[in-house]
C-alpha cells in the first residue's frame, strides 16, 4: 500500500482524495485543511501532519512556499500541483517534486481521471518512479515535464482554455443581444475543439480572416458596438493573417 | 417527394447532397457545378438548371448574387447557405430565403447532421414551412433566424470558432517550442468546450486573469517572446478582468 497525505481540500484536493479512494494501491492517510474539524483523517494544524510515502500540496500558488516550510519533517517526498510554480517553491528540507493534473476542475462536474494528463517531476529518480506509479493509478496519460516545460504548458493552457472560454463569453453576449439562444453555437464549439485532435490548428483555420475576406471583416467590425470586442476582433484577425495557412 | 436542386458542389454542397441521399422525403434532382462534367444529375451551365421545389445555392458569398441572377426562371424558391449575407443578396425575380447550417465543414471529417443547427428564413410563410420540413429531415435543431440575427450569429461564430481555433494554434506553438506534444492539451480543450453546455461562460471563467493573479500574469508576459502573442495575452487578460465574474 502506498500512503498519501493531502494538504489542502479545495476543488483539486477533494477530486484527488475521491480518486485515490477508488485505488487498491493507494491509501489517503491524512488530509490537512485549515478550515476542517480535526477528526478521523482530517487535521487542521500543519504541526499534526505526518509523514507518508507522498505528501501532495494542493493549495493556491502563493500559499505553497509557506505551508511547505511549516511541515514538521525533513527528507520527505513532497509535490505541489501547480502549473506555474517551479519545484523550487517547495522548502528544500524535503525531497521535492510536482504532480500537475492538466485539467480545469469544477465543483459540480464529474471528472474522468483516466483521461486527464498528469505531469510529474522529481529531483530523485526513485521519487519520479513512485510518482509515475501513483499517477498511473489515476490516469493513462502520464508525462515527465520539467519546471520550465510545466510553466510553458500552463501558459499554453491559458490560451487554449481561459482565453477560449472568454471568447465563448463574447459569443454568448452577441447572441443574447440579438435574442438568439447560445445553445445554437454549442455544436460548432464542440466540433472546433474536437477537430484539433486530428488536424493541426493552423491547418484547421477557417473563417473570414484566413480567407482575407475584407468585406465580411469590415461588416463585422461595423456591427460590433463594444470597443473592447472590436479590438479583440481586429487583433485576432491580424494575428490569423500574420500566421497564415501553411499549405 | 420534395425535389431539390443544388448549385455549387464544394464542401457544403457535397455534404448536403450526401445527406439528402439518405432521406426518403427529398430527392436531389440536379447539381450544378462549373467544373463538373455534364452527366446524370450534373450540369455545368446555369442555363441548364431546372426548377425544383427548392434550389439551394451553396457557393462562396461573393458569387451568390451573380449566380442567382443567371438562373433561367422566376418565382422559384431559392435559398443561399451563407451566414453573413442577407436574403436580399439573391435576385428578386425569385422567392428568396436562407438555409444556413451553423457548422464548420471539413473535407475529411464525417458530419452528424442531426446535431447541426440549421437556421432558416423565407419571405413567404409557405416557403418557410417547406424549409422547416426539409431542414427537419436533416437535423433535430431548426431555428427561425432573420437576416440581422443570422449576421450576428455569424459574427458570434467567428469568436467561438475561428478565433478559438487560432488560440489553439498559439498554444500548439508554445508547446512545440518547449518539446511538449500538443496532445497534452486536448482533454483540457475538450472539457473547456463541453463545460459551456451547462455553465454560462462568464461563470465558467477560470485562470490568472479572473483571479487577478498579477504574479502569474507578469511571469507569462515575460515568457512570451512573440510580440503579437504578448498583445493578445494582454488584451484578453484585460477583457476578462473588465467583464469580471458576475456572481
Amino acid at each position: 500500500m502506498i500512503t498519501v497525505g493531502i494538504i489542502g481540500y479545495g476543488n483539486l484536493g477533494q477530486h484527488l482524495a475521491a480518486a485515490f479512494e477508488k485505488s487498491d494501491l493507494i491509501e489517503v492517510t491524512q488530509i490537512y485543511s485549515k478550515s476542517a474539524t480535526a477528526s478521523g483523517k482530517f487535521v487542521n494544524e500543519t504541526a499534526d501532519v505526518n509523514k507518508a510515502d507522498l505528501i501532495i500540496i494542493a493549495v493556491s500558488d502563493n500559499a505553497i512556499s509557506e505551508i511547505s516550510s511549516q511541515l514538521p519533517f525533513e527528507n520527505q517526498l513532497i509535490v505541489h500541483t501547480s502549473g506555474s510554480m517551479p519545484i523550487a517553491a517547495l522548502d528544500q528540507k524535503n525531497r521535492r517534486g510536482s504532480f500537475y493534473p492538466l485539467q480545469t476542475f469544477s465543483k459540480n462536474r464529474p471528472v474522468n481521471w483516466n483521461n486527464i494528463p498528469i505531469c510529474i517531476e522529481a529531483e530523485l529518480d526513485s521519487d519520479l518512479e513512485l510518482l509515475q506509479k501513483i499517477a498511473s493509478e489515476l490516469s493513462s496519460k502520464v508525462y515527465n515535464v520539467n519546471s520550465d516545460q510545466r510553466k510553458a504548458l500552463h501558459l499554453a493552457a491559458v490560451f487554449a482554455s481561459n482565453f477560449t472560454n472568454h471568447l465563448y463569453g463574447i459569443a454568448s453576449k452577441i447572441c443574447a443581444e440579438h435574442n438568439l439562444p447560445f445553445e445554437i453555437l454549442l455544436p460548432l464549439i464542440a466540433e472546433t475543439a474536437s477537430k484539433v485532435a486530428q488536424l493541426d490548428p493552423t491547418m484547421a483555420q477557417t473563417g473570414p480572416a484566413i480567407r482575407n475576406d475584407d468585406k465580411t471583416i469590415n461588416s463585422h467590425l461595423l456591427a460590433l458596438n463594444d470597443e473592447n470586442q472590436k479590438h479583440i476582433y481586429e487583433l485576432l484577425t491580424k494575428s490569423i493573417q500574420l500566421n497564415g495557412k501553411k499549405l
